[in-house]
């Protein structure tokens, strides 16, 4: 059963009468909310690129309506485009596993629009799905009262609803406890202030914002339940890419004997990768440092810039996935 | 001897022909150099809250050479008046213990404006010594060609000259020693994407800027010689408050086996502070975060800010403290 699109809430959705997809253009938020409508190659890729659209569910999402909608738009239908455009897609960001694992997913549809269109709703619907399910597995880690620490973007917008990280946090609410959530900024692109800030206050939960560089000291003189991240992409060994900070914050949560869970759909597991030194980490232009989200430059000229996106936590840092299928130790993840 | 007076460089001096605390407007730079010069009580507290000047070991010489100004414009003399500005100022920030130091070791010269006057100038000259003895010390442990982390300013602008961090790279290029400096860029205030980038670049010395979280991806990928910081306060047994961020990059280096230095003039020891719980830790006013350095917005309204200045890091995660009197294990401080 395919669920009703939210228009006013969903992160992303598949207009089928228009043939478009459908997204919330995130780097507007939390000033101003603006849906874009896109049914060509270059509005995606440019979407993605810019991260209109992110978070590693939803590019997976996006990827898999994005194809759908490309296909519909050519007449006749010429599968070898098709293939052509997925490998464009793919290029932008080379971290999430998502992106090709919906690609692959949809090019075994190829060989019909209208399989194609049915198979891009079936990934929007499971990743509703699998979502809610990571959040009730979540839930049961948390109780009435809790704090618990966050990093970038994990949440709805980091999917089509519910999100990965922040699923466990929206069911608990649901269940009636009440959990504070500590948020990172998550510099350069301000995720965590911008977004998850943003979405947590929109769904009536307490939020407390505090610099990257704070987590420490929070995690060292307050009670923190757990770190709770999303996933880009998670080795067979357990070693997982996630968002830049996340290897720091799974460090010091050990220090301080704090669990660190990694939320995520099982299909961010890429048995391809033996571990985390098989993960390629993208590195993305200094000028997102230099000039503090496309206002003002802040530093002086005559610098170079170390700008990496993402940073890999090594499997013995993370107590466990949750996952849809349950709550996984890093150790049983291949077994 | 007393030195002269670099106008052109020195972070702050005194200038006793006109009677005034000179100073760079921190808050200012990289984008312009503005020095201003200081006489009035409510003047010297307002540089000191607002961060025109800041570091340890520059609020200790502004201290200093800030009440012999105020002494000096009282007509006549008033010592008991001296003492409440002393007060006033020490108000303004509570975790640096230089403040604490300079005060009253001014106040033990409130004789005459004279006495009060000379001992502000011996303040500022001790500080360029002990730096650059800091500096002689540090550069023994740095070889050519390699790289090292530093967070925030502890650098030239944090002191008169030379600074605590700094000093030892400083140095070193006087040695002929090519060192590469990681810098992070330090939220929420930029100290180092404004303050030690911009005096790195004004040196010659290569840097590389790049956000506080990336700092755990740095350690674990690439050859870094030594994590380099300053310090506001050291307990007795080590324990030592510094910029927000320090104890998060201590847990990491330590994970990955960088050593982790921890550069300061011997006054910086408190012994009346058992260890780091008896440290105050200053928390400053949420809008610095969410603001990004009093510019646009950038986060939902209705969130909590958590925003302590500095963290205490524990003694055994610090290699050793690079001091004017030499390298000293935190074991051995107080012997």
């Amino acid at each position: 059963m395919i669920c009703t699109v939210n228009r006013d809430s969903d992160t992303l959705y598949y207009d089928t009468a228009r043939n478009r997809l459908c997204l919330i253009d995130q780097t507007r938020l939390p000033g101003e909310f603006v849906t874009l409508s896109l049914h060509t190659v270059e509005e995606i890729e440019e979407a993605i690129r810019l991260l209109r659209i992110r978070g590693a569910p939803a590019l997976g999402v996006a990827v898999a309506i994005g194809l759908a909608v490309l296909a519909n738009e050519m007449h006749p239908y010429d599968s070898a485009l098709l293939r052509e455009y997925a490998k464009r897609i793919l290029n932008t960001r080379p971290t999430a596993v998502n992106l090709r694992w919906a690609a692959e997913r949809m090019l075994e549809h190829a060989e019909s629009q209208k399989a194609l269109q049915d198979e891009a709703l079936r990934v929007w619907q499971e990743d509703i799905d699998t979502c809610r399910r990571i959040g009730e597995q979540g839930s049961a880690l948390l109780r009435d009262g809790d704090s618990v620490l966050t990093h970038c973007n994990a949440g709805r917008l980091a999917a089509v609803r519910y999100g990965t990280a922040l699923a466990p946090i929206y069911v608990a609410a649901e269940q009636g406890k009440r959990v504070h959530v500590f948020v990172d900024e998550t510099r350069p692109l301000l995720q965590g202030a911008r977004l998850t800030a943003y979405e947590l206050v929109q769904a009536g939960i307490p939020v407390t914002l505090m610099c990257d560089n704070m987590a420490a000291s929070l995690l060292a003189n307050h009670r923190i339940r757990a770190v709770l991240v999303g996933a880009d992409r998670i080795a067979r060994n357990g070693d997982t890419a996630n968002k830049v900070g996340s290897l720091g914050l799974a460090v010091i949560a050990k220090r301080v004997s704090v669990p660190f869970y990694v939320c995520a759909p099982f299909s961010t597991v890429d048995f391809d990768c033996q571990n985390g030194r098989d993960i390629p980490i993208e590195m993305r232009d200094g000028s997102e440092i230099t000039e503090l989200w496309y206002q003002k430059r802040m530093t002086p000229r005559n610098i170079s810039v170390y700008n990496p996106a993402f940073d890999v936590i090594p499997a013995d840092l993370i107590s466990a996935f949750v996952t849809e299928r349950g709550i996984i130790k890093p150790q049983d993840l291949s077994s």
